[in-house]
């Protein structure tokens, strides 16, 4: 196994994801399709809106009837009835007519704007003094302007969205597409590990991975699957991984130690037909025992047994690992919620790996900063106190005080 | 109700929502716990770690002993055993001796320090060359470093993420006491307004307002129980906003026309003992007619009619409202996520209202631009291209092309 620790960049590692593919798909209501991804393109059967709307409180009318009006100079204008919410208007607007309608409420025919309540007053309960000119469409929203029959409103691969439910709605989509929500069967592993409801004897440390990683799988829309704690044997790793394999579309493991764990599940990870070691090491820190590797299509990733790093790994690695696996269209994949802030101390970093330091980023006078929070990985009380992680390049050295840094919020 | 419609700026109904209060409490597992928000402050009952651990793979040593070791002039230790994972060392470290130790591993007895095994060479099976000096400490995560007993490592009002649980976890929390999650009744109204599955007359529209309110409130973690369509009649609404009232800790109705409906909803409000209205008009634009009520200690949210003006005003209004009922601290809850981007054309505004331009925010060659999505606000399809808003403050005058402004992601 000592042949597969070269370490590598995170590009190259991201570059042999590249083979994972999306898994099936399954109808479900739109209301459900919350955080989900689409399976198909969404096209719109029909125009939205279906008949011209107002988008004012006011009337309809000719805009033509309206120019020249003005503070001064109104313009008079019969009104020849009222549109109801909700009802077809047989009503036409003919020459110096106008007709009482709400915002949302139909055009009707012959009208070609809409002219605001604040710009009116009635003269008398049939007359109206216009005092603003409005020009042809003001006012009012067309047939097919905010979609048109036939158009592609979402495409596949998009992430949904309260808003493109509600779009989904308004054309008349009541199920849609979307790909499966992958399994992720998730190990712990390593000889000092205890169950978190055991007091630890000294030498041992309760299992706070499983934890970090199950929530975090739940955070990216994955369906967590624990399959306990598994001694740094062979046959442990062995019976676990293969229920993960059968069980699970991805199985992560958590090392306990460092080197030792990892080097064990490559070599448990040979006895599956089909299985090719992408990677064993990487050049980021904290994080660089991390393995990747695909067994017959399946991702499998061991994460560090440290939980900064096992996290940092598993935000960088198996997060987008999971979204191929759900579909992510390639431009959302590796989209990572960034800001820009000042560090507020010097930042050291160690050319030749990239550097992910954890920073709380808040506002101070208008300026967003970047507190370094310092600790050693095997800490976590740190990482509670963070919200976000400045990458420092592999061949950068940090970043002084006052320096701008984009941050990646966490 | 003409003599409530006094349009207030956001800040007056912000400060307004003050009176609010969090419901109550339940205990749950910490698993379960995620993007909850904690009732009680959480304490650590011990020391974490609770042995002094290794950060590295190598040798626990003392680290006098490597005083002055360089390549050229290795310090010489005698190997008296390994620490196995998970056990309790009896070893003790005597001057110049070394104990194998993995990362995580406990540090025996008498040593200080841990040397990592890139700079060490074995000479004979238990001698060993010692390359680089360690300070005392160096390596080691000391006994309380990470959590100290009696640590608050979590406070009240903390909305959980997943490396707070892995802390939970960490300490041997198994439960943990957090608000419960707020029920939100949502009504739509509108005579005009039908069932997604319906194929609408002319005139008619589509609920898109149930579907977007809907997912808005999943998304903050409150749940939704969607009441239905009223139609614009006193007693409809009298009827479902006294059936929200009773089942729900929050009764959101999307209004129908702008001001009519919210008029109705107003007087109708009136008849439920303890009813005060807060606000109604808000000079927000879009999203002006908004109905803000508490009804005996419940908030009661009237939206626009306009999807997009009803997801904005819900998005400022509607959120901060639930997580008060939801228990977030005073510091979390207005936090926004905000990144800063170049405005990529004029983005004009008029004054007197605090303007929220819907923008598509996309790095170009380094640079974020905010790209605006100009739609009318019956629209529904520009918000789904649109990924953030910004703020055009109520006594300027808009942005021009290349003007730096802060963007709200939704």
């Amino acid at each position: 196994m000592k042949g597969f620790f070269k370490v590598q960049t995170p590009d190259q590692l991201y570059k042999k994801m590249d083979r994972f593919k999306p898994l099936s798909f399954e109808k479900v209501k739109i209301e459900e399709s919350l955080h989900r991804v689409l399976y198909e393109d969404v096209i719109s059967p029909g125009n939205l809106p279906e008949f011209p709307r107002s988008t004012v409180d006011g009337f309809a009318l000719k805009a033509k009837d309206t120019y020249g009006a003005a503070e001064k100079n109104p313009a008079l204008l019969q009104v020849v009835g009222e549109i109801s919410m909700g009802q077809v208007s047989t009503i036409e607007v003919k020459e110096g007519e106008a007709v009482k309608v709400a915002t949302g409420g139909m055009i009707p025919q012959g009208a070609d704007a809409a002219e605001m309540l604040e710009y009116t007053e009635w003269v008398d309960s049939r007359t109206l003094h216009v005092f603003k000119a409005v020009s042809p469409l003001e006012n009012v929203i067309q047939v097919g302007e905010d979609v048109r029959s036939g158009q592609v409103v979402l495409r596949q691969g998009h992430w949904v969205r309260p808003q493109d439910i509600g779009l989904m709605a308004g054309i008349g989509r009541t199920e849609v597409f979307v790909y499966l929500r992958p399994k992720v069967a998730i190990i712990s592993s390593g000889d000092e590990i205890v169950p978190i409801e055991t007091a630890p004897n000294p030498g041992e440390v309760r299992d706070i991975n499983r934890y970090a990683i199950v929530a975090m799988v739940e955070e990216v829309g994955g369906i967590p699957l624990f399959l306990g704690i598994a001694k740094d044997r062979f046959e442990a790793l062995k019976e676990r991984i293969e229920l993960g394999l059968r069980e699970a579309d991805m199985v992560v493991i958590t090392g306990g130690s460092s080197v030792g764990t990892l080097d064990l599940t490559g070599e448990v990870l040979q006895i599956f037909p089909g299985t090719e070691i992408l990677g064993h090491g990487v050049s980021i820190r904290p994080g660089k025992p991390t393995l990747l590797a695909d067994i017959h299509g399946k991702p499998f990733l061991g994460l560090p047994g440290h939980p900064v790093s096992a996290m940092v790994i598993f935000h960088f690695f198996g997060k987008p690992l999971l979204k191929i696996l759900s579909g992510f269209s390639k431009e959302t994949l590796w989209h990572q919620i960034k800001v820009k802030a000042k560090a507020s101390r010097n930042i050291p970093s160690v050319p030749g790996r990239e550097d992910y330091v954890r920073v709380k980023v808040e506002e101070r006078n208008g300026t967003l900063w970047a507190d370094p929070i310092f600790g050693k990985s095997g800490a976590i009380a740190h990482l509670v106190n963070a919200n976000g992680l400045i990458r420092i390049g592999m061949n950068e050295e940090g970043l002084e005080a006052g320096e701008e840094a984009e941050v990646i919020l966490i």
